[in-house]
């Protein structure tokens, strides 16, 4: 297998040296080949070439399986314009290129690390839920996009346009990830506004009819914002057009405490796909030696799994991941009285040493 | 003065019941005539004339100062399509009408009440923010919008557009507003992705040329959405356009408990406004005397403040309020341990008896 690595700014590069290791032990036991290939991403890859996403890096990523994705971005870009900040120059085109149009984030509330989370104790125990977010599609890369002078001053314009095929492939994401979970979709749209959302909620319910094991509910987008909040266990899957997906999928993201432990994959066709840390790049605690390596090992596991197919790697990765949290190793984003508060490399070493 | 008061549907009718004595009293103490006129809407007018804003309740709000409203929708309308629904029916044809472009919806996790908040206690206490929203413009009402048949299926598209003056007007309002606060306006958009948001950017920084006193920050709106959760107290007045107000300010209201505490404030020009709370027509209690009229009652202050000028018999309707609460009293939304749990007359009784 080939998998472009793609480290980028920040925490990138010491999560990502904390996570090639534990990919090269799930290589050797578990019998296959792994070709890592890295390549400049984001802000790094801005310094050396002027572009956040060189010709380069794309061409690795061609001839890649998948991607290991770090994260991009920090104080040092921040002056560009938002249009060209690293994490967006890097991953709308690599998005687009690749067509990876189903986001998957799972959340879930560790029983270990409920203290850690903003919500009260009884809220957050036993969320977890998947959101499932289209990728390519809506305000994104809607056309007409643009400003016009006109005499009383300017006017800006996005536009939101989803095509049938679209919904339905993303859909078909959800519902098979919903098999394999609690089997209940809900779509979130704003249907009593938005006619797009109208087209999504024909489309599902047509889509709906080959999953017929999986319940389907409905929510408006302001309504899921809240229950989120005030009851987040009652959501398995939450299936999201692109902009609601990308803001409910970071309010989810903030309920279980720490986002250092939140993986997420981004997929296209013939399994390819983008696997990155839904953090960040958290340029604060850059080359500390304390970033939290979990979500790019948790990344891992989902690049083991949803690309190449090598499921039982996949759960040795995460079942390690889940003991060296319960013997108590922490990294100080996520420190507690009593557990051992270790760094990033020792945290890794740590799942390793329960890998093998 | 003359005040529209549009009920509606659910619990609408008992929380308004409930307010008006208040406002009687407060325009017998304060010194001034109160007309107030009672009309059809929502499902009820649907019920009784077919339409969800009748003719004659348009002409009854037009030869008004301001609207009271109450609440609509409910299980009975709910097999009508998303976009016939009540609350859509009555509301966007209102706020239309009367070109009510600046939605305001305070939210403060009271003391008294923490427990009630899904947040930790620790996180909820102190927060107090006002979110100012962009009430008519945007994905709501830009053309194109529609579904048209193509050769793969169908299209459908939402237009979103935002002009430099829509933009500007509901700005100073959002300006004028932390001056009276904090003095810290952050606006929420994603000017990574959208045009529209880089001219809300630029407008803003424009306008905020008149208010060196008041500091600006910028937020993109996944962002805010995981900030609001993780950390609500750092705001003071969140500035968004149309949809991510109605997504942010619902999160927002979900963090410190009951929703029967939150009114809200939807202003045009001339200090015309409809002030409605923000929880909705709660079905499930309607008719059993219990639900919480305070954010009936937090509205009727806030129109006396904004539409009527009336300052004093605002503050002290909300003095009162505030009294009733430190007392002791509670709706059954709110109750707990040692509070007194009383009824939406009793309670409401309650705040006029500390006002009188
Ligand atoms: C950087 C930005 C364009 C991106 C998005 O909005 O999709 C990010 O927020 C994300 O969710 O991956
Ligand atoms: C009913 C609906 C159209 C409305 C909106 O989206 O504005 C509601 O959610 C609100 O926030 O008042």
């Amino acid at each position: 297998y080939r998998i472009a690595v793609l480290a980028g700014d920040g925490i990138g590069p010491e999560t990502m040296a904390a996570t090639l290791p534990i990919l090269r032990a799930a290589a050797h036991k578990f019998g296959f080949h792994l070709d890592l290939e890295e390549a400049l991403v984001g802000g790094a890859a801005i310094d050396a070439t002027g572009r956040a996403l060189p010709e380069e890096t794309l061409t690795v990523c061609r001839h890649s399986q998948a991607i290991l994705f770090g994260a991009v971005g920090g104080p040092r870009w921040e002056a560009l314009p938002p249009e060209k900040q690293p994490e967006r120059a890097a991953l709308l085109p690599l998005r687009r290129t690749f067509g990876l149009y189903a986001n998957l984030r799972p959340i879930s509330c560790y029983p270990e690390l409920l203290s850690s989370s903003p919500l009260k104790t009884e809220i957050a125990r036993g969320v977890d839920l998947l959101v499932v977010r289209e990728l390519t599609g809506g305000l994104y890369f809607g056309q007409p996009k643009g400003t016009v002078m006109t005499d009383r001053g300017e006017r800006a314009i996005d536009t939101l346009v989803y095509e049938t095929s679209e919904i339905e492939r993303v859909a078909r994401v959800a519902f098979e990830a919903a098999r394999a979970r609690k089997k209940f979709v809900t779509l979130v749209d704003k249907a009593n506004v938005l006619e797009s959302s109208l087209l999504w909620r024909k489309t599902i319910r047509r889509i709906a009819a080959d999953y017929t094991d999986v319940q389907l509910g409905f929510l408006y987008v302001d309504n899921a914002a809240m229950q989120l909040v005030r009851n987040p266990r009652q959501f398995d899957v939450l299936l999201c057009e692109n902009l609601f997906g990308d803001i409910l999928s970071d309010e989810a993201a903030a309920l279980c405490g720490s986002l250092g432990m939140l993986p997420s994959a981004s997929l296209g066709k013939a399994r390819f796909g983008l696997y990155e840390p839904a953090g960040g790049s958290a340029p604060d605690i850059a080359g500390k030696g304390i970033a939290n390596p979990s979500a790019e090992i948790l990344c891992a596991a989902l690049l083991l799994r949803y690309s190449l197919g090598e499921e039982k790697a996949a759960l040795a990765i995460e079942a390690a991941f889940r003991a060296t949290l319960s013997d108590g190793f922490r990294t100080p984003d996520i420190a507690s009285d009593g557990a051992k508060t270790v760094g990033t490399e020792a945290f890794a070493q740590a799942i390793l040493d329960r890998f093998e």
